[in-house]
């Protein structure tokens, strides 16, 4: 993969308290930005209930469909963490107690004069066949099976398990992009935009509203993996907005 | 569907920006909270670029699913604005300049005395058939199509058009949640949390862990549509907490 000019991911991010307004999600973004800064489109989010059907069909779907599939949630040591069941089922495998993870765990909690519950222990329970992602913070390993990474939901574990994944991935070529501010709307630009994104085949460009009290201004994005086309589309971007002011300020005297 | 007992709804937030990482999603969380105060079930959500294939096949996977489908992102004027198109194709209709929404526009910037640009006129367009979502905050409409409520990215106006649409809703038995904090790890009430879930069968009991420090403490959250079945498993929860807090204490001399 790391031949080809694009990788690709999905995320799928698990648990009933996303979807009850309870938490919102703080993994999604994070892994976004550190992907797009690592040469890697993430091409979908799914979010889905603590409910084993749900997450073995978004999982089996996304996995046959982009390179890379990274998951958060549910893998802890209680009744409602059923993520590990979920992917081993998905693939087809038994989950059960790993025997690495038991005894870092066992060392973890011996260390800390804390009891090794039979809930900890769940946490070592993971489809027969996984690699272990490394949990710096918390100990308890996240687990990779196939094109799956399956990662903690809090987020600084989530970070931190991300953090010992990156290097591990195939990159793509990366995806460059550059920002222009723009302080008219978009309805003021829409127009010349559009002709300027068509005459820009190679790149992409994005606008994006804000509002602000009673106006908008926009941002514009170009994202590409040529930086001459990136070059070349901002200066007619820039050409634009130059051509625009003149056009809506009041005429000079 | 308002004699059932539950209502069911999914969410399709739409956007290149999204999977980039360069805007975190404000809307789905929002979103979330606001149905379950409703009573409508929140049970999938999907993130997907700017892409029309990827919008159709999104989309009609979620409204043949669920009751609901609310959409965010893409009805601006750009040429990246896509969605009108995209859930026109999804219902298999044409996508055309609404004359009311053109009449409502083409009043609104006359009076700001601002053009009303070809850029500005293409929000005017919807899935033929559509009826109007009002946008207090900026005027150009969403619009509901069958089952899809089809709403802008921007939080403020998302949040605006949500407030006009959910009067507007079938809802639920409403699904009640109470909260009971836990100054112990999942680790230390695992075991004894997941005799009680099964013992109160008819409510949902979330444990969600918060690390701090070096420490984890857990909230517990006891969900369900019978508040008298809630407060049975909190008095349960709340007996195990003490009981757990005099096994983990250390003994008195």
């Amino acid at each position: 993969m790391s031949e080809s000019r694009t990788v690709t991911a999905a995320a799928l991010a698990i648990g009933d308290e996303l979807l009850s307004g309870r938490t919102r999600d703080r993994n999604i973004g994070h892994l976004a930005e550190l992907l797009t800064a690592a040469g890697i489109d993430l091409e979908e989010v799914r979010i889905v209930p603590d409910d084993q059907e749900r997450i073995v069909e978004a999982l089996n779907a996304l996995r046959a469909r982009y390179d890379y599939v990274f998951t958060s949630g549910g893998i802890g040591p209680t009744h409602d963490d059923i993520t590990a069941d979920a992917v081993a089922a998905a693939f087809g495998v038994a989950c059960s107690h790993d025997a690495d993870a038991l005894a870092l765990l066992d060392a973890h909690y011996a260390e800390r004069g804390m009891e090794f519950t039979e809930a900890r222990r769940r946490m070592a329970r993971m489809p027969v066949g996984s690699r272990h992602i490394d949990n710096p913070v918390s100990k308890a390993p996240g687990f990779v099976i196939g094109n799956v990474h399956v990662m903690a939901g809090v987020p600084s574990v989530f970070q931190a398990m991300l953090d010992n994944v990156l290097p591990t991935l195939n990159t793509g070529v990366k995806m460059h992009s550059e920002k222009v501010s723009c302080p008219y709307g978009e309805g003021d630009i829409g127009d010349p935009l559009s002709a300027i994104a068509e005459a820009h085949p190679t790149v992409n460009i994005g606008s994006y509203p804000r509002f602000s009290g009673d106006r908008f201004s926009t941002e514009i994005v170009i994202r590409g993996r040529d930086q001459a086309a990136i070059a070349a589309a901002r200066r007619d971007v820039e050409a634009m907005l130059s051509s625009t002011g003149s056009r809506l300020a009041p005429k000079a005297v």
